[in-house]
Order: C-alpha cells, then structure tokens, then sequence
C-alpha cells in the first residue's frame, strides 16, 4: 500500500548523538544515560525492551559513546548499532559496576541526564553504587533534544499524518449506530495498519456519555443514533507517530451539539494560528483556551492542548500553560482542544501541526467540520 | 476456544493489597510507590499505560491506599479500581506535590519501595520534592511479593501453558525447510492467540547458526534441512504468562546435535528434580549447571537457568547463582538450560514449573525430545 522509506543512515545516528553530547555539554552535564525506549531508538536505532537486565547507552561529551548490555543481547545490539561500543556483563554480575565504572568509578561526583522512563530501579542501582552523583530527567534537562525534526523525520511524520487521515476518510463511511463502540474502534485499527502503520497506539471511540471521559477509550456501549462519537487514533507508521481527533455525529445533530463542535472548532484554528517561530508553547494553549473560556464553557476543557510527537505518539514539547519554551521551527505537536460535557458528550478535535520559518503547517489535513454519520 | 476464567474480584485485590502492605512493615518500609505495570495489575487490576504523566499508588501500612491519577484518567481508574481512593491532579500542577503529600510532606523522611519499572524522572520527581526519603526498589526490598501464586493464579498459568503446549504440537506439523523463521514466527503467534493468548511477547524461532544467540528473535534466514531451531515463545492469556522452548530439528540430526539436545536435556532434568519447598534458587541453577559442566560445554550455558513468571511473562523468582531465598509451594518459574555453540546452533528446553509441597509439578508437558520437522 505504501512505500517503506529508507532506513536512517548510520550518519543520521553520528548526527544525532553529536547533538546530543554537544547539548549536554551547553547544559553542563557530565553525560547522558540513555535507557531503552524512544531516546535509545532515536540516537541508535537499536530497539529492545527495556528489562530488569540493565541496558544503558553512556553518552559523555568527548568520550566515545559505550553502550552496557546484557551478554546475551550483545549480539542484537551489535548488529542493530554496529558503530556502537559495548560492554557488556554477564547474569550474576553487578551491571551497575559496568556502567559505574564509565561514570568515574566509586568516587564519581557527576551530574547525568537519564532518560524519563529509564527503569527506577536502574536509577536506584546506579545511585547505590555512585553516592555522589547526581541525576535529572531527560526531559527536565534536555527537554527539546528531540524536539525539532530534521526534513526525513518531518516526512515520515507527514506521511504517518496521511495515513490516519485515510483511516479517518474511510471510517467516515461505515456504520456506527448499532455497533459497539469496540467494533468501531477495531475497525480503525484495521485501517490504520491498512494504510503502513506497524503499531496502533489508541483508536478512541467515545460515544455518547461516553465521550465526556477525554481518556476514554473503547468500551462495550452500543452507539446510538443522535450520539456524538470522539474519534482519536493514532499509532507508528515506519517508526514515526500519527494522532488526529475527529469527532462526528450518528445523524443530525441538535442546535447546542453543533454550538460546542463549533466553539472547539474555533479553538483549535485559533491553537493553529498561534503556531509560529519564537510564540510560547504556552501561547498555543492560551490562544485555543482563551475561545472555550469566552464562550463559557473553560471549566469543560480539562487537558492541556497539545503534546509533541515523533518517534513517539507522547513527548515534548507540550502546549500547557507554564512552558515559556520558544517555538522553533521543525516541531511537531498535536493543537487539539477539547469541550467534556459530564454524563452528556465530549468533542474533541486534533491535528499534528509542526512549525515552519513563518507560522504552523497541519500534518492532518482532513475537514474538521462536524461529520454526520450513519 | 478457550473458556475466560472469572475476573478477579475485589476481595482478591483487596488481600493482595493487605499482603503488600504486611509485607512492607515487616521489612521496615514506610510504603511502597506502585506504578503502573504488573505491580498495580496485581494489586488493583487497574491497567493504565505508564507515561510522562504520574500515576502512583500510595500503599502505607495502616493507612488507606491513595491512587494519585491525572485528573483525566481518574474516570477509568474509577471503573477498575472502585475500592480505591484517588487523588487526581491536573495538566500544568506539579503532581509529585500531591504524592509527596501522603508521604508525610516536605520534611518526609520514609524509606519507600517503589516498582521497578516506575519512570526514572517520577522518582526523581519524588527525590527532588522529598529530598530526606529514601528509596528501594520493589524487586530488592520484597522480591517475592508477587512470586507465591495462589490457586487462582496457578490455575491461570496452568491454562496459559496448556495453551502454549497445544501451539508448540500444532507447530511441529507445520513445515520448516525452504520457509523464513519470521515465517514459522507468524506461525506461532498465530496459534498463541488461537489458543487464547491476548498478548504474544515472544516467538523466537532461531534457526541454525542463529540458535547460537540466545536472545536472538526471528530473522529473514531461510531454515533449511539439517538445522537446528529454537523455539521460545509466550505471552499472556487471561492476564497470566507463557514461556515455552523446545529445540527441533529440520530432518536427521547428525550424532552431535543428538549429544548435545541429550545433554540440554538432561539439564533441564535435573534443575527440575532440584525443585523443591526449601531447596535455594540457586540449587536449581547449579543443579541444571552440573550436568553441562560435566560435559564439557559449561562455557558456552551463558544465561541463569530460569525467572519467575506471572502477571508478566519475566520477574522474581530468578534461579541465578547467589540467589539463596528458598522456595515455597506456589512458586512458578522457568527452567530452561541451553548450550550455544557460536557460528554452529543452539539448544535450549524449557518448562514453566511450580513448587509443589514435596517438590515439583511442571505447567509445560510435551515432549522434551528432539523432535523431528519437515
């Protein structure tokens, strides 16, 4: 259905380790502790699952990039990053004595970023045996390190964005009243893969009541004609995030049902057009809060109103008040206000839109008028 | 297929949590910090994904657990977990103020256990807001907390092993020369899920000189006649895990391979004949160790014998050399010697077994043979 594009190059990964340890240095850190996950994949495209068996990239500006491995995954990591140096340790070892030793030994006094979801009890160990070190999120001290896209990374997230606009183009067109919300939601993961993506993260169906819950996801309500139905889906196509809301109606819907789909919509084109180089990720919030606030209905919109995305479905930069960070351009980020009328409906309504020299291009390019259904 | 066991219900959570909260004051803990993962599945039955956003339970010996939960996922957290009381937090509030809170604020001094797999930047977020805590992880403060299963739960591993039985008699009729291991991998998720699996973790099909790397998964290498292939393969079925390995052979083995499958075997007979109540972990590991030693091949077993199984398919109890707590009836665990002769071929065969009151009772119960495919 779909072409797969390139893989990243083994230049690519040197790029973006470089840019990695130069900014820890700006940052003043001694390095970077990279745990398996989104970090690890984006620095070396090597991809196992993060364990009790510590796995842990050691990136220290001016000192060769050494990545601690379980033996028996040394050979899996040696083909996945073939450029990488590895030590690695052996069931029964003490791995925090491997990855200590490259952070100075018993008398290291370093500070290190370590990847968010890098396991507490890898932390723990390393700060056992390493009293006088200290640590700080990934995201905490580098927090736009994966922020800006370089031009491969926007196309595959313009492409992943392309694909779950398909799904939406056709999911527009099957039935919902009478269905379950899971059958809904089941076929939007078929689409989704349908259209090249390898992972469906979410496929949200919210229906009705339902759709007040702005985390719900699928459950076994049975949609109705007049309901309002949440649709958010969203997954990895060629290892790169898609997430787009659209939310519909099963037939006509009734005067103040098109009143809050029409405030949401004017909240997100107001997000939209708050995006451009040096605004506050902060602004973009404000600018689609400010709508719903005026039109009364502010204490229905309880999420922040947007999230980054890249080799994740969830990252930053976030667009919540309190993120003073300058847009920059090559970000990515979801606009996707949102109205949770309790017991009543929910509409919600999402693009991924990334920054350009001059103002925000939608990755999601679908109608964001209110669809009705049958 | 396959019948769906009874939920779980609230009273089993509840002694579950009492367990937990025993467990912590006898080991002088003030709490333990439970994160999204297998700890709060089992505790709670409440299965959120792990994120940039906090979700901890709180669990402090005479006091009532507290689940501290974003505001937007309070409703679902609700819906599983309706014993619990929830401490919701909003998008842009710093949620570890309100963990922090429970944990006797600013000037705290506990020592908590907290998940292994919680995020590293959630711990340092408590660290950082309660600088005189302390922590330790889960598995090093209580590793057994989840490891004696009760009935119910030995009921569920037992079907989930019945169930990976049935994929493994299933896939020795498939054929194996001329086809990619990926292929047979398909094969044997294919009848994972047949037989009632909702999650495969795992089908590693490691043929010829890939059976060699004992993580190694599945690859684009075409098997063919006179290779020996690995097969491991598990995942959970109704919330409970698989893990399953037999060694087959792709025609005739030539007088080695049959030496060193005997061998394997025999390993993996012994360290089951080592289980039993009161016998240390380790004994099982040295048991299975002895036999491969003796023949020669010690340098080239390269992983513990075995890890415990349950709510996930890899957890405590770990039949690894230094591990001296004993074994108590109800445990369930791998026992899976293997012998990998690089550039050449693997073997390796494994059982789930539990401990029974004199001794032990294996969940896996095909033939350990070497069985012959096409």
């Amino acid at each position: 259905m779909t072409d797969t594009p390139a893989p990243f190059t083994a230049a690519d990964h040197a790029a973006r380790l470089r840019r990695a340890e130069s900014a820890a240095a700006d940052a003043g850190l001694d390095g970077i502790l990279v745990a398996p996950g989104p970090d690890l994949v984006w620095l070396t495209g090597y991809r196992p699952v993060e364990t009790e068996r510590l796995t842990l990239l050691v990136l220290r500006p001016g000192e060769e990039p050494v990545l601690v491995v379980p033996k028996l995954e040394a050979p899996d990591a040696a083909r996945a990053a073939p450029a990488l140096a590895l030590r690695d340790w052996t069931d029964g070892q003490d791995p925090y004595r491997a990855a200590a030793s490259l952070l100075g030994g018993t008398g290291g006094t370093g500070r290190y970023a370590v990847s968010d979801n890098a396991w507490a009890m890898h932390l723990l160990g390393l700060q056992r045996r390493l009293p006088d070190t200290s640590y700080v999120s990934l995201t905490d001290a580098l927090p736009m390190l994966r922020a800006v896209k370089d031009p491969v990374e926007l196309d595959r997230l313009a492409a992943a964005g392309a694909a779950a606009d398909a799904a939406y183009e056709e999911i527009r067109t099957v039935r919902f009243a009478g269905r379950r919300e899971t059958e809904v939601a089941a076929d939007l993961a078929g689409l989704l893969r349908r259209f090249g993506h390898s992972q469906v993260d979410f496929t949200i169906v919210a229906s009705g009541p339902n759709g007040a819950d702005p985390h719900h996801e699928a459950g076994e309500r049975t949609i109705e004609r007049g309901d309002m139905v949440v649709l958010d889906f969203g997954g990895l196509k060629d290892g790169y995030g898609s997430d787009t809301s659209r939310t519909v109606h099963v037939g006509e819907p009734d005067a103040e049902e098109r009143r809050v789909h029409d405030i949401v919509r004017a909240a997100q084109e107001e997000g939209f057009r708050a995006v451009r180089p040096g605004a506050a990720c902060q602004d973009v919030d404000r600018a689609a809060r400010a709508v719903i606030d005026e039109a009364g209905y502010g204490a229905y919109f309880v999420h922040r109103t947007g999230h980054g995305i890249g080799v994740t479905t969830h990252e930053p930069p976030y667009m919540v008040e309190g993120e003073e960070r300058p847009l920059v351009p090559g970000m990515c980020f979801s606009v996707e206000p949102g109205i949770y009328l309790p017991g009543r409906f929910g509409v919600r309504i999402e693009d991924i839109v990334t920054v350009t020299e001059d103002g925000g291009r939608r990755l999601n390019t679908t109608s964001r008028e209110l669809a009705i259904v049958d």
